[in-house]
């Protein structure tokens, strides 16, 4: 069998976040249904529209690659949303709770801007012009998310926990 | 029973870090010893020390709050990597395994980077002054060990995989 090259290294993490994006979106709603905080909940349905948006860039992607969109199970994912759950129950109707979706959301958004990452810079070496543009719109999405689950900690939701 | 508040999110959330760096300690060796490029190889073994620090420095925090050091099962670790095993498995030998072993490791930092952010944003709110700055050197480290993870992705280790 052939060693596997950058370009199989490509298609299987994007396989990956294709499955990791339908499981986020899944998951916003319980989370916008869970926050206290408005300004949260309107956070979380946000993201879960822009989240409908990456999936169809990723069908985009997976368009220019001629491969049909497939997502492969991610145990990553999987695991930092179980995490997030949880904390949803085990601080359910508590003073911590928008402090504990804050945090489950924000290691959500780190692990895709580390797959985005390595996505984009990927296709950058195998020449992806198109798919490279795609991916970064998303890569900026999710680093733009993750700046305002900050301020919203920052601002007020933490300090009400308190 | 009463109702749950951000210091005992914070706990909860220290034994969870807790957890995921011995789980870490435990790879690194593993990565190290499957990388191809000396300088990512020197990388893994550098932040394998590193660890090893991180870990006391949880233990001094778990010492300033009157706590006994203890790990709880962190899902999204396991998670995060088991998914590095199996990129290590499916591209062994060949050509894209370093830029693999880069994406994986930079999840793990991602991850901790959202957690011990978290954390230190916490640890400020509830004001546990000593326990934040000890939060933050780890916190610090790890968003260079991921900058790093990145130089070494950009200067040759992808290149050599495309």
């Amino acid at each position: 069998m052939a060693e596997k090259d950058l370009g199989e290294l490509f298609l299987h993490t994007l396989k990956d976040v294709y499955f990791a994006e339908h499981e986020i979106l899944k998951t916003l709603p319980k989370m916008a249904q869970a926050a206290k905080n408005s300004r949260l909940k309107q956070a979380f349905d946000q993201h879960h529209v822009q989240t409908e948006g990456q999936i169809q860039r990723l069908q985009q992607v997976f368009s220019l690659l001629d491969q049909k969109p497939e997502g492969a199970p991610c145990e990553a994912i999987q695991g930092i949303l179980a995490e997030g759950s949880e904390v949803m129950e085990e601080f359910a109707g508590g003073p911590a709770l928008d402090a504990g979706l804050i945090a489950a959301a924000q290691a959500v958004e780190h692990y895709e801007i580390a797959r985005y990452g390595a996505l984009c810079s990927w296709a950058e070496l195998i020449d992806l012009e198109g798919v490279e543009t795609l991916l970064e719109e998303t890569l900026d999405e999710e680093k733009e998310t993750d700046l305002l689950l900050t301020q919203l900690a920052e601002e007020a939701i933490n300090i009400k926990s308190a």
